[in-house]
């Protein structure tokens, strides 16, 4: 069993009324998306029955189970498969990233491979040669558990025929620099390499396919995450080149990629397979771990403490002060009004917004939400909202977030602290760090992007 | 009566399958904040009793009944009291914009001026004496209407001694080029003249004082609006001269500014009023329209349509493509759980957000949320976002607004336009005239700021 995560703790979380119940929820949420204990309780085994949500498989009819982890939580996903006891593992290949391997294989017949990320490197192709050999001479009755997290696309990489490594590290670059987003830079990738967009579930047809997924991109698109190696592509080769256009990218993207888009999209390359493809009746895909699943139990949480729980999205994108100065406006509607929910009131957002970096200061998107909500919650009495990281880092910082409440401004005023100047520098941490209320967590061991919780007893 | 608002047209609007309902909820929420339908609404004539609100007050103990108009709204405000039939009006004062004057008097004891604004001139001060004439020699036994609106600041200026109109009118300048926001500026200007922050009441003392008010500031602030003139002032002389300091405005201010200023900190003159003052004993003030009623009318409308309705905020504040980007946010979990409020969904967003210019497109606040939106609602079926100014007029344009549905991305493609590059030039009213999706509505007469309505049957 993990460890749970840490108790969250600042000055203000300290010093408010309802700090211990905060504490709690977020500790609800963390534990709810842990991916040993997210993959624990989406595997349920009846008997011979193996059951994940709607998808059964009686193993009395399997010949052999193989389980492939791949991602940043690979290790700690493929424990819990390895725990159940009656669960007859053949073999397994996890495939993660350094400072990730688990300090011992979890099953003997597991091999261990590194890869590289963001940039897929030699150790990638190595990793995916042991994928292809995992799947060859796959039957029917085979089953194959997929692990899949963050980081996947890169860890694990098999270049198209034609296609050099270098090309795609060059383009990976490219793409990562350009500002494009985690579904631009992944439709690439599903029409460069072999194993992704559903192109793994191809290679182990016809296997029986289990896929259990920890999202780490908002609104958990199956097609995205870690480049969906086990799902139905709905992208295509001509999208691909819109996106290199988009970017003007195509002047400085490497030939062979050019050629190979360009033929596939004159159709004389096989596209991934597609929605609706057969091949995907054996293949059951499901998120075992998202925002969602963190915010329905951050919530549940709430409600036991009672609370009025509220989750207003799971897609928080967008510049973070921003979305701190919207979170202050639905606190001040709540005091005003009741609205859109009264107190004792729980409000939740969760997502992953962005910091327009124009300043030399320190900080991460989450401490910025919360310096964006400082002057807005200013002045309201019994106020508490706490922004985190569920990984545990938020930035290039020692802390997972910061709490506000609507004495933060007054508090940092007596420390002649204004938060526009420290705005100004994107220098959230040192704004917090003064006044005692960043949140330092250990690491979670997962990764469902941010938090943003507001508590008003 | 004043005519019914006009209808919200758009090329979305008109192809939704609810499009009817969106217009009659829009409709509603505007007929809620007419000036004349509010102050109406406000008054209650039992017998010889008035009622405003927990207010009342039996007229037939009453000398004298004044009333007193000023702001943009002055107009139809004084003459819904005009219209009273058995309220017996001694005398009133309208103070308004010019253009906003009414075409012909309610009332033969109504005495008609206009103002400068948004900086004040001489025909402000001639407003000033007028009052201060209206206010002479009150009684306990005198009744004092005030039908308080937007721009009352300016168009109603008494400097305080030592203060000349030019000194006035060179820091309302200042502060407004600086960026200082309306809350700051009207502490400076509270602390410089002798009819606001409450001291509008106090000259009026010991009469009764029933203040209606019109409110053109978020949150609707009592102390904010036309800077308060029947208000305890919670701001002091220390407060206006840490403004000038914030924005580094001292060394431009004229010197009686800072003289009177400083004396003020030190003591040497009184302060306005402040909360508590028994003064304010005697006086009531009101709102009778604002942000909120409009949202709660659009929403009570939405109910009565079969949507089930949401106030998410009546605050909504900062930088514009980001509120919609949180709109679509929210639409998004609505679509895919159900939350913050299951389909069919009416969710309500109300404030005013701000553009930071960059480019030199065309556009207005409403607009360019309604550009923030198209990416995020992009794909989602049955989805209509209607983003509205409430007095008709969004920037510096002819309409009022925009609408986005889930369709309006293909359909921009497909015109060859990409929301991204119209957002970088601030040119969303021709990406949305080239859509046939700009709102055009006649000037409503009212300013209750935006709206936003989501709109998911």
């Amino acid at each position: 069993m993990p460890p749970a995560p840490p108790a969250i703790d600042s000055h203000t979380v300290r010093t408010f009324g309802r700090g211990d119940a905060a504490g709690r929820i977020l500790k609800a949420a963390l534990q709810a998306v842990d991916p040993y204990r997210a993959v624990q309780s989406a595997l349920h085994l009846s008997g011979s029955q193996l059951h994940i949500g709607s998808w059964y498989c009686d193993l009395q009819s399997i010949r052999r189970v193989l389980a492939l982890a791949v991602g940043k939580a690979a290790a700690p996903m493929l424990e819990a498969v390895c725990a159940l006891p009656t669960l007859p593992l053949q073999r397994g290949v996890l495939i993660t990233k350094e400072g990730h391997t688990p300090p011992q294989p979890c099953h003997p017949a597991v091999e261990i491979y590194t890869g590289g990320h963001p940039v897929p490197d030699e150790r990638s192709l190595r990793a995916a040669d042991a994928v292809r050999d995992l799947l060859a001479d796959c039957r029917p009755d085979d089953l194959l558990l997929c692990l899949i997290s963050g980081g996947g696309s890169a860890l694990l990489t098999s270049p198209a025929e034609g296609i050099r490594l270098a090309d795609l590290q060059e383009l990976t670059g490219l793409l990562l620099r350009c500002g494009a987003t985690i579904h631009e830079i992944n439709t690439l990738r599903k029409h460069l390499e072999t194993l992704k967009g559903g192109n793994l579930a191809r290679l182990a047809a016809p296997a029986q396919v289990a896929a259990l997924i920890l999202s780490d991109v908002v609104g958990d698109p199956l097609e995205v995450i870690a480049s969906g190696p086990t799902v139905p592509d709905p992208t295509t080769f001509g999208d691909a080149l819109d996106i290199l256009e988009r970017y003007a990218l195509r002047p400085h993207t490497p030939p062979a990629i050019l050629q190979r888009l360009e033929e596939g999209r004159a159709a004389l390359l096989p596209e991934t397979p597609k929605p609706g493809d057969p091949l995907f009746a054996n293949v059951h895909n499901q998120v075992v771990a998202g925002n969602l699943h963190a915010a329905r139990a951050a919530l549940q949480q709430a409600q036991a403490e009672g609370f009025h729980p509220l989750l207003i999205t799971t897609h928080l994108q967008g510049e973070a002060r921003h979305a701190g100065a919207l979170i202050a406006a639905i606190a001040r509607q709540i005091a005003s009004s009741g609205e859109p929910v009264p107190r004792p009131a729980c409000v939740l957002l969760g997502g992953e917004t962005t910091v327009t970096v124009q300043g030399d200061g320190l900080g991460g998107r989450n401490q910025e939400v919360a310096l964006g909500a400082v002057e807005g919650l200013a002045g309201l009495p019994n106020t508490l909202l706490i922004c985190l990281a569920t990984d545990g880092g938020d930035g290039p910082t020692d802390a997972a977030g910061a709490a506000v409440s609507g004495e933060t401004l007054a508090r940092a005023r007596q420390a002649g602290m204004r938060p526009a100047d420290f705005l100004r520098r994107n220098d959230a941490y040192h704004f917090f760090d003064a006044l005692g209320d960043l949140l330092r967590t250990a690491p979670t061991r997962t990764n469902v992007n941010d938090l943003a919780l507001l508590l008003m007893p």
